[in-house]
Parts: structure tokens; sequence; C-alpha cells
């Protein structure tokens, strides 16, 4: 007999199958088992009722604890009350492993309690369904990627230098120098971009940042595209169709887990292109509005991103911070030159930054004046100065966090549940 | 006017079109300009024809340096002795940067020079061929994991614990404690496929090691998929087809770019399911035969691979070697205690292991032992034993180097030329 998934299990309808899978919750009642019965794609009920199996079968069934792995063998049978339409009338079970206690009950635990136990919480419907939503999101930023002409170029995780400040950056020693963890892929990005035209990677980062916000890991996913012959307006538009069609396709393939997760779809439901585009300066109007005591020339803190977001329907571009809080490789306004051709993008319902980007510097002599006027060492940088040494063109790109989105999308309050083994100050272990 | 990419003039032939790139070569006589442009898609032939431009055009044609950015218009017209079929009759450019000095000319360099200027030899043919296959390799692999229910489920980089052997692990300061780059995330994708059935990762690993051989990075890339309820025939039986389609995809979406790498298309053309599976003690007698000094027990060393893989047509499966020559975690072979229920795939050509995998140990004392011998510390494993614990069920899976398959697939010699920016004792910079 062969063997079948709890997914695939309409096609074998009426007929005996055998399944393999853990046995997730149990309740019994006389010459009845109920098992509940998952094995990765899906939870069935498997009935076990006396008459039909053998006497130690049943009775194993009564001291059966959570976890025990199963080979259940018995037939498909359409049940209009089963969230799944199906159920299984049991002929033959054989348990691999007894599981005795299983610190995971379906009672309610304490996340940090389920953090400890993340190997094991990973079997739970909640992060199932979230992990199923991140896997579907990544599909998602890859599709759109290749649709747009963007080749994948992966982006070294040991670079020589920093990039976005010294004061976050994990080191390690390699082979008697000093290598630190990337914090992103973007100088590299540009680089490829000058080969290949479009290009992105899609990885890992690094931030060693003390904040235990719940916005914050030390290990984060990031994809960063960067286009040759870009300004910021196209760049916009590629983050906001980007962002667009994750948001579709979340919504499209995702609806089952969305449901376990008790998220409300009508806010994403009404999200539509264009995306509204607010200056820099309008947004610190709005905010101060809105009672923050943000003032002109800060960046948005993230009680501000929670403001200001919190009160829109949309995600929402804001663009053109000043030059002075943002990264050295940004290109200035040239109608203001206070200002940065740069982009955040920020998520609705209070979620805040999903996106960051914008223009690069082109101009040779100008980024020199930026990496001396930020301290840096030029001689780090040389191969980066080289793309405006030959054939620099005006080119554009942005970054957008992986775990930040997936928690928007699935309505969850902190980025640790959307990534498989999170990674914070406090947890290194699973 | 539009501007239009060169992988798809085509579409544009008779009309007027800007195209917005770099000059890649040139060569001039007397009332004749032929520009070779780059776009990242593809490699036009511009032709400025001295009476059909402005005399300010012509004369910049004079003095353009290799890789000047420019914006060129002009009319598509069909042409035989192209390699795209197609050339540019050019009516106005306009040249952004005017770059000079180029280092790296149409002619021959070494790799040593190359690999210094690797931000700007991203650019060239071979490089550029070299990294497109890598993405369709990386694409191809995702699409047999989706097609065959894998759940990309992506491992932590910080890791507190080796798994691989503590000598050849890269270490950092992690907010007062050790933390180690991860050497593979299989420990990770067991939980995983415990919760999901059927997982894979796809990402960046680490190994600290010293070795300069033409096989290894201290950076490189591996899918690892892992299956619940899987032994080693069926694991042997997943990295066949996931080869396989790689193979196929390459010589479906890469025939150009092999050309380009003047690869011999035949071996990867003759390559059919099943692949040949040979046991460690044949491989062994087979090797001695070829002349090797191997002894039965120990692993086979990268010329025994070479050696072995040279006179292979097909990629081979050599299964169950010496548990003592193999990690932990793998289980031992009931037929006979010597042997671990492992298997190493070997491509033919002499590019030896691509894939390395086997069933797990999953038997809780059996494990624990294990653990002991090896001095690991237990404690660090717990969550890996808690597996065993609750719902312990065979289980299997394997990790495919990137980079080796890429390296392959090209027919390159040093897997450095497959990574975007390879990472090894020597190289740091770019």
């Amino acid at each position: 007999m062969n063997s079948v998934k709890i997914a695939q299990i309409a096609a074998s309808e009426g007929r005996e199958v055998e399944l393999r899978g853990w046995l997730y919750n149990k309740r019994s009642s006389g010459k009845l088992h109920f098992l509940q019965v998952r094995d990765g794609t899906g939870v069935i009920q498997c009935v076990v009722f006396k008459d039909d199996v053998s006497p130690e079968v049943f009775s194993q069934c009564d001291h059966l604890g959570q976890e025990s792995s199963l080979v259940v063998s018995g037939v498909v049978r359409r049940e209009a009350r089963s969230p799944i339409g199906y159920e299984l009338s049991v002929r033959q079970m054989e348990c691999l492993q007894e599981a005795e206690g299983y610190p995971i009950s379906p009672k309610e635990h304490g996340v940090s309690f389920l953090m400890e136990q993340r190997h094991l919480w990973l079997r739970s419907s909640r992060p199932h369904a979230v992990l199923r939503v991140r896997g579907e999101v990544l599909k998602a930023c890859r599709d759109f990627m290749e649709r747009e002409g963007f080749l994948l170029v992966d982006a070294p995780i040991f670079t020589p230098a920093a990039c976005e400040g010294t004061s976050t950056l994990f080191e390690t020693d390699y082979f008697e120098q000093k290598a630190y963890l990337t914090q992103s892929g973007q100088l590299y990005m540009e680089a490829a971009a000058m080969a290949f035209g479009r290009v992105y990677c899609l990885g890992p980062t690094f931030r060693a940042e003390k904040s235990k916000t719940r916005r914050h890991l030390t290990e984060f996913w990031m994809i960063e595209p960067e286009m040759a012959f870009c300004e910021l307006d196209e760049d916009m538009e590629v983050a906001e169709g980007l962002v667009f069609h994750v948001v579709q396709w979340v919504l499209e393939h995702c609806q089952r887990e969305l449901q376990v997760l008790e998220r409300d779809l009508k806010p994403l439901e009404r999200i539509a292109k264009p995306f509204p585009r607010v200056s820099y300066d309008q947004a610190v109007e709005q905010l101060k509005e809105q009672g923050s005591d943000i003032q002109w020339g800060q960046d948005l803190g993230g009680d501000d991103e929670t403001l200001f977001s919190s009160r829109c329907d949309s995600p929402v571009l804001v663009h053109r911070y000043p030059a002075q809080v943002k990264a050295f490789y940004m290109k200035g306004d040239p109608q203001d030159s206070r200002l940065a051709l740069c982009v955040d993008m920020l998520a609705p319902e209070g979620y805040g930054e999903i996106v960051g980007g914008g223009q690069r510097e082109d101009d040779l002599q100008t980024l020199e004046g930026k990496i001396d006027a930020h301290g840096l060492p030029r001689e780090t940088f040389a191969w980066y100065l080289d793309l405006r040494r030959y054939g620099s063109v005006p080119h554009a790109g942005f970054g957008m966090g992986i775990e930040r989105v997936v928690a928007w999308l699935c309505g969850l309050h902190h980025v640790r549940e959307t990534i498989p083994f999170p990674r914070t100050m406090q947890h290194l272990y699973p």
C-alpha cells in the first residue's frame, strides 16, 4: 500500500491508504478513539472503532502520548464536519515510537517558553502557518524578480568593511585578518548591476544591535534589487510592484494559513497600486499633527513609524529624507542639497519600515568626499569607487526585510515568529 | 523613445530604439566605427557611419575608452553575420561617462589578477556566462523542491555548536557568548522535517578550511533537503532526481552560456537515470585497480575522487562508507555495524563529490552514545536529542554544494569562478 499525504487525501476517497505522521491530539469515548494525526501537510481525524481493529491496537490508543510517531492504515471517508472534508476509518496502526511527556501541550504557553522549545514548537499549527506564509513570500519575491528580468547574484557574507556603520558589526578572525559579517549586499549588487543591468540578492544579513525591539533580529533575510540606468521614481515603482505582488500572492495562496492566524484580511485586500508617495517634509508635518515631537532633520524612530503607519490604509513611500540621517552612498537631491534621493516604504497597521532604498551617488569625486566626511577608509572602498571610474551610470535599488513583511502579512506583533530559528540578543539556542 | 534591452532587440526590427549600456569593444575604419555595446542582457554591434551622425558624435567615437557608459539611439537592422542576428545603425549617441584606462582589456589576464578585479571582471563574457548558469542552477533546485513538496525552511547562520567538527569553525563574539557560523543546516532541517515532513534550506555555509584546493571556498552555498519517514534508498532517489533535473534544465536553458564557456555538451547530454549505485567496498576495490593506495576504512580523498570519477560517464552514488569516517549523526547499517547508511554522489569527468548525505540515527540511546564517543557536549545537543525523544521516525537527507555543481556543469577547473564574490584563505576582497 502506498502512503499518501494528508494534503492529497481527497484523491483517495473510499480507498484504503496508509498515513505516516504524529499524534497531534486525541479524545476517546467508550468504543471510539479519535486521533488527530498530522503529517506536515495537514491534520486528519483518524477514527479507531473498537470492532475494526485488533484489541492490541485499541488498547495502545488508550495511553498514546502526544507526538507519538504512527503509521496508520484505513479507509478515507468524506465527512462534512471535518475542516478538511475527510476522515480516516482506521483498520491498522503501528506506533514507531510512543512519546511521553511532550512539553508543548495544546494549552497556552508563554512565548518565551515556546521559543526555548522552538525545535518542537515548529510542529504547532501557528508557527506552521507562519512559516508556510514565509515560504510563499520568498517564492513570490523570486517570481517577481524573474518576471522583471533580474538575475540572482548572491552577495558575500564575509566582508572586509562596514557598510552601515561599525558599531553593529559582528566580527570574526579570518586567517589572521579581521572579517565582518555583511549588513547588506548592496555595494556588491551595485557592481553586479553594472555587469548584468538588473540584479538582486536574497540572503541573510547581520546586525549586532543591542535593541530588544519587536522589529529587530541579529540575523535576518533581505532581498536587495539593484538597477543600472535607474532613478528614484523607477526605484519606487519597482519596490511598489514587488510588495504589491507579494501581497496578492499571499492572499491567493495562503488563505488557510491566514485563517489559522486569525488575520483580518480586509486591510490586505484593500491594498491597491499606486501606493501614496509622501515626502519626508510632509511626513514630519503629519507626525507633528499626530502628536510626535519629531523635529525636521531627525530620522523617523520606531514609535514615529508606528504612529504614522497606524493611520495608513496602504503601504506609503516616504521619500527624500535629510541626507544627514542616511548612509554615505545616497545620492543628493539636485533640487535641495539637504535631502537625499532615498525612499522608505512603511507598511500600514502600524508595522512601519519594510523597505529602504534610493538612488546611489554616481559621481566619483562627490562619493570620495562623502567617504572622507564619514571617516571611512578610502582604500577599503577602492573597488566600490572603481564603479564610478569606469562607466558610471545613474543607478538605484532597495532592500526589503523578509521578516518584517511576513510579520505584517501574518498580523504578528514580533518578527521573531517569522523566521524558523530566530536569533536575538537573548536567543542563540536552539 | 522607450529604451529596449538587447536580449529583446528582435522585437524592434526596423524601428528606431534607444539602448543603454557600456562600450565592450571597438574597431574603426575610415568613415565607420563599430561599437560593441553590452547592456547586461547581451552585446550588439552599433555601426556609426560618419554621414549618419553629427561630427561631434563621430569624433567622440575616436577616443571612446572601454566601459564608457552610453545611451545610443538608432535603427535595428537584421544582420546575418551578427551572433545575435541584428545590429544597430546609430543616429544619436550620448556618452554619460568616458572611461579611461579600464584595467581589463580583451587580452588574456591571469586569474589571480582578475580575481582582484572581480567587481569589474563580472562584466566580461566568461564570468557573465558562469553566473547566469549559477542563477539557472539555483532556480532548477528550487523548482524541483517545490514540485516534490518540500517547504523552504531557512536554517540559522549563528549556531551555538559545531556540527562537522570544531577545527574548521568561524567564531564570533555574540553579546558576551561565543557563536559559530553554521557549517550545515542539517540538524535544524531534521527538526523542521518532523514538523513539515519534507523541507530544505538553501543558504551560505562556512568552513575555515586551510586547504587551498580547487574544490574549497570558506563561504559556499548548499541546498539541504531533509525528509521524515525516509530511508537511504529513497534519499538516493531524491538526490538523483535533483541532480538529473538540474542537468536537464541547464542543458535546456543555458545553451548560449555553455557555448561561451566552450563546454563540451556530450558528457552532460549522456546523463540518464538511474545513476549507478556503488558500495564503498566496490569503490575501494576499483580505486585500487586504478592504482590508488587507499585502504579499506579510509575516506576517499580529493585525488581518489578525481581518479574514480574521471572514469565515469554518469554521476555515481557511492553508499555505505565506514562509520568511522562519517559524522556522529549517521545511522549505522543494521547489516554491517562497521558501515554507515550514508551516500556521496561523485560527479563524472573528475569532478568528484557534489552531494553528501544519508540516513540519520533515530534511536535516542544510540545517538547519545555517539555524541559521547565523539566527545561532543550533550547539553548543546539537548534539543537535537529531543527529536529522538518525541516521535522519532526514520529520516534522511543530503547536502548538495551549489558551487561544485556549477563548476562541473560549466566545465571549470576551480570553484572560485562559480560564485559572484569568492572567499578563500587568500581572498576577502573585493
